[in-house]
Formats: C-alpha cells, sequence, structure tokens
C-alpha cells in the first residue's frame, strides 16, 4: 500500500491534482478528533479522582491539608498529560495524509498515554505508605508504560521520516528524522531510571520522572524550532 | 426522500452546482464526531476498568502478576475498539452524503460497538473462575453482539452499494459491494463460533473471537486494497 | 446585538464579503461540537450502566434474564437520545451563524436532554418495585423533563424562524416556523402523559412516553420532507 | 519563537501567501476540540452526579424534595461551566494561529475549570451540615480557584493583546486589552468575596459567587459588544 500511495503522490503532483479525491481538509482529522477524545477525557477524568474528604464537623481544613500529595499527582500526571497532547498536535498539524501504519503507531501512543494515570497511582500510593519493595515495582512499572510510549512516538517519527510524501506541503523533510533523538532519549533516560530505581533508589527515579515530562514540554514544537528561539532570546 | 436526494444529486451535476447547498465539507461531519466521541470514551473506559489492586504492604507484584487475565481483556478490547474504529474511519473517509438509513445503520452500529465491553467481563470472569455453564452462556452472549454488529456493517456497506450517489467523487462504486462480504464472513463466523462455544468447548470458540478482530483489522482498508497491497509485497 | 447582526448580513449581501471575516466554515463548529461531546458522553454511560449481575456458579443465565426490564430502559433511552442527535444535526445543518440566543437555548436543550436518563432509572425502578405513588411521581417528573426539552426545542425553532439572517444560504425560510409544531406537539402531548400518569394510571402515560421518540425520529428532517417522502412512497 | 512567527506572518501578508502553509483551516482547531472535550465531560459528569434516591416504598417524593440542594448546587455549576464555554468560544472565534504561549495559558485555564466542581461539592455540604470554620475553609478554596480561573482568562486575553498577528483578519485590536478589564474584574471580586467569607459572613461571599457567572455570561461577546447591544436596546 506504500508504493501504492507514493506512486498516486507523485502522479498527481504531475497532473496537478489531488492525490486522494476523497479526502477532504486532510486525512487526519478523524485521527485528531479521536485522540483529542481520548486526551479530553484521560485528563478530565484525572480531575474527578481527587477526594472529597470524610470529615468530622471541623475538620475539613485538616483532611484537605493531609491529602496534599494528592494534588501533587494530579498535578503532574495533568501536566504529563498536557505535554502529551502538545506534542500530538505539533506533529500532527505536519501531516496531511495518513496509512495504516501511521494508525496502527498512534493507537499505540493511545493505549500507552491513557495507561499513564495507573502507574501514577500506584507510585503516590507506594511513597506515601512508605514499602521499600512495593516503590520499586511501581518505579519499574512507571518505567516500563513511560519508556514504551515513548517507543509510539519514535514509531511515528520513524514512519514520518521515511515517508515524507504524508507531510503537508513546506514540511522541512529534516524535521522528523530530527524529532527521533528526542524519542531516543526517553527510550534511554525512562530504561535508566527504571534500572536505577529499582536497583539504587526509588526516589532518584522520581526525579527523572518529573525532569522529563518537562524536556518534552519545552521542546514540543521540534528540537529545531526549540533551538532557534533559545538561541534569539539569548541575543540582545 | 432516497429518490428526492437522488434526483437533487444529478440535477446538480447536470447544472454544475453544489446538490445540497446547505452541506459544508461533507454531510458526515458531525455523524463523524460523535462516533469518535462514542469511540474515544468507550477505549478509555477500558483503561479505567484496570483495577488497582488492593495490597497488604510488599505485595504489589505478587498482586500485580495475579492479575494478568485483566491485562489480556484490556488488551484484545482496545485492539478490538481500536479495529472497528479503523474500519469506521475507512469506510466515512468515502461518503460524502448522509441520508436517515446511514444514520440508522450508524446508530446500530455504535449501540453494538458500544456493547462489547459487556460480554467480554462476563467471558473472562466465566472463564477465570471456571463453571462451564456459565462460560457456554458468556461465549453465546459475546457471539450475539459481536454477530449484531456485523450486521450493523453489512447494513451500512448494503446501504452504500444501492446508494453509489451518497459517495464522494472519485470512489470506485465496487468498492462497497465487495466490503459486504467481509460483513458475511463476520456475521457467519460469530454464529458458528457461538453454536461450537455452546454445544462443544468455550475455549474453540475464544480462537474464532480472538482471530477476527484481526482479521477486520488487517482488511480494514477494504478487500480489494488488502489484495493488491499483498500481491505487490509478494513481487520481488 | 440583533439589529447589529442583521445589519452586517445586510450590508455584506450588498457588497459581496463575507458579513462575518472571523467566521470560518460556519459560526456553529463549535456549539455542533460541545453538544456532540454531551449526546456522545450521555449515550456511551448509558452502556456503563447496564449491570453486570453477581451470580453464584452456574447461575449467570438466569440473573442475566432476571434483568431484562434493565435492557429495556437502556434501549428505550439510547433510541432517545440518538433521536435528539438526529433532531439536533437535521437542525444545526441549516444553520450557518449563531447568536447568543441560539446558543443559551441550545444550552437549555443540553441541559434538559442529559438529564433524560435521570428520572429514567427513577422510573424502571418504581414500575419493577410497583408502589404506585412511586410511580405517579417517578412519570411526572420524566413527564417534567421531557416537556422542558420540547420547550428548549421549540424556543430553538423559534428563534430560527424570527431571525432568519441566521440560516445557511438555500434553506426554506418556512423550514422552522413548521418546525415549532413539531414541538408545540411534544409539549403538549408530555403535559397531557404527566396529567394522565398522575390522576389514572402510570403506565397509560407510558404509552405515550414510548410513542413521541419514534414521533420524533420518523420526523427528524423536518414536518416538510417527512410527507413529501411519505407521499413519494404512497405513489406507484 | 514569537518574532519567529511575527516575521512569517509580516512576509507572507507582503508576499500574498498564507504565512503557515501547514496550517490547514484555522491553527486552533484542535485546541478548540480539546477544550470541547474537557468541558463537554465537565458538564455531563455533572448530571451524573445527581444522586438517584434510596427510598422506601412511597417515599419517593419526600426523599426527591429532600435533596434540592443538591438541585440548585447542579444548575448552578451546569450555568457556570456553560458560561465558561460561551466564553472560550467567543475569544478562539477571534484567533486564527496559536503560539506556546496561548496553549499553556489554555492548558491553565482548562485546569482551573475542571477543578470548579471540586470546591462546590465541598461548599454545598458545608452549607448543608452547617459547621462554620468548614463553611469559611470551603469558600476560600472556592474563591481561590475561581480567582485563579480568572488569571489564566486574564493570561489569554494578555497575550491576544502583544500579539495582535495571532487573531483573524478583521478583528479589532482593541477588543482583547479591554476584555482584560473584566479578568480584572474577576479577579479582584473572588479575592474580595474570599477575604469577605473568611472574616466575616461564607453566605456573603455565596452572592458575589452567584453573581459573578452572571455578569461573565451577560458579557460573554466581550465588553464592547455588550455596551452597543446594551445601549441599542434603551433607545426606542
Amino acid at each position: 500500500m506504500r508504493h501504492d500511495r507514493e506512486e498516486s503522490v507523485q502522479r498527481a503532483a504531475l497532473e496537478n491534482v489531488p492525490p486522494f479525491p476523497h479526502v477532504r481538509l486532510a486525512d487526519t482529522d478523524r485521527l485528531e478528533a479521536f485522540s483529542d477524545g481520548v486526551f479530553s477525557i484521560t485528563i478530565t477524568l484525572l480531575v474527578v479522582e481527587i477526594v472529597r474528604p470524610d470529615h468530622e464537623a471541623g475538620h475539613l481544613l485538616d483532611k484537605l491539608v493531609a491529602q496534599w500529595p494528592n494534588y501533587v499527582a494530579f498535578l503532574a500526571s495533568f501536566c504529563y498529560v498536557g505535554v502529551i497532547w502538545l506534542n500530538h498536535r505539533a506533529i500532527f498539524s505536519r501531516v496531511r495524509y495518513c496509512d495504516r501504519a501511521l494508525h496502527i503507531a498512534n493507537l499505540f501512543l493511545l493505549l500507552t498515554s491513557a495507561l499513564i494515570p495507573f502507574p501514577t497511582a500506584l507510585l503516590s500510593f507506594a511513597l506515601q505508605h512508605g514499602n521499600p519493595f512495593d516503590a520499586q515495582v511501581a518505579v519499574a512499572l512507571y518505567a516500563l508504560i513511560s519508556g514504551l510510549m515513548c517507543l509510539a512516538w519514535l514509531s511515528l517519527f520513524h514512519i514520518l521520516t521515511i515517508r515524507p510524501y504524508l507531510l503537508e506541503k513546506g514540511i522541512d523533510p529534516s524535521f522528523f528524522p530530527k524529532e527521533r533523538l528526542r524519542a531516543w532519549a526517553g527510550v534511554g533516560l525512562y530504561s535508566f531510571a527504571g534500572a536505577l530505581g529499582w536497583i539504587w533508589s526509588p526516589l532518584s527515579a522520581l526525579v527523572i520522572f518529573l525532569a522529563l515530562p518537562v524536556f518534552f514540554g519545552v521542546t514540543s514544537e521540534g528540537l529545531i524550532e526549540t533551538r532557534l528561539s533559545l538561541l534569539r532570546r539569548g541575543r540582545p
């Protein structure tokens, strides 16, 4: 099917007609709508999970203060899903046509993203109730699922690298090859954090877990644009 | 209403004006948005159903490992809904106008798709707790609902076969007549699996239950394109 | 604001420019997306409410059969929300611009539609457990909320009657004035059913409750198109 | 990145080409879809929270009447989220391009909006069960989260003030500078209400809490249009 589509696009370019006549604005409209649905439900359900404390009369404040780790986990998860959405948007605004490989890579990404709240909850529970072995297990699971999510990004970037005819017109063809570096960094660092947390200390892995979404958020428009923008700010 | 619409389209083609002036990009925009909503909620709620195990300190790993059938059921359901969405997208990217029959067939499809997690849960419970009669019942229910879903696909394909004026321009009119074969295969095989599971052995039905979504996933772009693409790969 | 917008549209028509330059495909895109979100969540949550029966080994079938009123309530609610969505789509495919009144009428419609599962559940519970006074109360509440929903439709149709400049080009201006009849029929019949159920017998009200969504489903494309289509079928 | 984009837009305007060739209808399509998802789930889950009362035979009416504060809280929350959505729609119909700052301000807005049901529930519980200290705490929390939401609006309006090249063509550049006044009013009045409720009386804060969404609803199309429209109505 790949050669098929590539030929269609090339033939259409020569004859100056749209390559897939049944494609409306873009082939990715429904992929984007479906993904937005999954991301928006995931992020809204995080809010629902904030516990409304049972309390005796006059003790609401104590109870609210006591469940602060709950708020931290909520904020971290909200930012994480927000960062994933920002990256997803940045990628698919550059894609015009979809093939099956891209759809499957995207479903794999949705699967791993929607799973993130599961190890997050296990981790925050294990850290609060303090059994070291449980914390090791939760850290390893968190690293595993986050690492799988980076593999999903990697496969998206790789498909868009080797099939440049799927991109919108006017997109720099070196954009997605460079993006693969960001995904490799994620795969490597989550694996490292998982090993570190298992062997040495869960808390040291946490630092990497909290830092990586910040990195992916800052670079969500791609490595190139981010570097340019930093250079420009550095200048007077 | 059908003749009405057909006449409108033919008259408009002669006069070179859009047949339904109040239709924007495509008449199916809202059908697609509504269906994407239902599919994305269904697929995200699957993730929510993964149980966060209650465990004594130090026993998180044991508990997580013990609930492995849970993960298998989750993965199978996620892939199933993903495959349904892929097929839905492939069909409606080829449709430009909707009439009431198409809307009703689509609502029927949404009804049966959204029900799938119900017999899946009954089936995985019955298989784990091992009563043979319950497993027979669950297998029969699963076959019934999946078979009804294939009937919904069949009615969609049939409507698009007999009303080709609903399609986008440039779509091969033999596409949907051939697609009906895929739906008939589903109706037949789910009925067979249900009978097999009821009379002989629930486990033999399971093999068909797991194989059919794979078949529908592989052929989601239609029988014709799939055959072409396989032929092409076979060549050197 | 109303005169403001009317003037803009008239001025723009004379000068042959788009009346609201910042409006993209249609002003109703987000109203439709938001409403589709609410409808698709409402309809999917209906499925989630189907109870997975607790059962002793070997008694799954008995339990499944025993909860048949559950399935009837689910099917009725699913069809009802589906019919509401079909009507909503048919209306807003004819609307190009939105003003605040239309937005508020639509929010009122979403409020009443999303509430429908609440009296439905009360009604099915009261009918199964058979206390006549509870059934009267549930029937009256169901009639009240459904009647309010018809008032919301009425206000939508009325706004589109008195502000024809909000419609897409090519829409018959007598379409929405006639649609008001359908909404008045709903207001009247739900009030009648509520009174009948309270004074005489809840079951007689049920007949009206089940018949009205069928009527609104059959006429979802508007009274005019439905009559034409019936006439045409009647002819040889 | 900001200068980058500004230059692109200016260069493109001179050369009469679209400034960002990969942008389809508008850069905000996915921001709007994602936000609509979050808002529609938040508003639909409010309905789910209405309690179906457990009741002895014959006491449904008593139970339904007894939980009236529940309905008031539901209606207030529904209107509040509806007003937020109306304002969001009015803003983003005027925006054509998005940069990272706008995305982050929007995520901050979604975070605070989705949180509103949490302090609302605490407040309605505290007021019903009447401990004055709990009511003070709940009022302060409600004021804090609503105040943060107004800060999110303020940052949105500020970004669109200092980066006018993000707007759709034909939008009055003085629109968003004036909108900032609405957001400042919200920040100020929620702070005042929080202080009042903490020091003096929770009920006096409630009046402000209920009045402010009405104010934001009435002015959702912007201060300018609202004033014009009021002036016009005042005239004969």
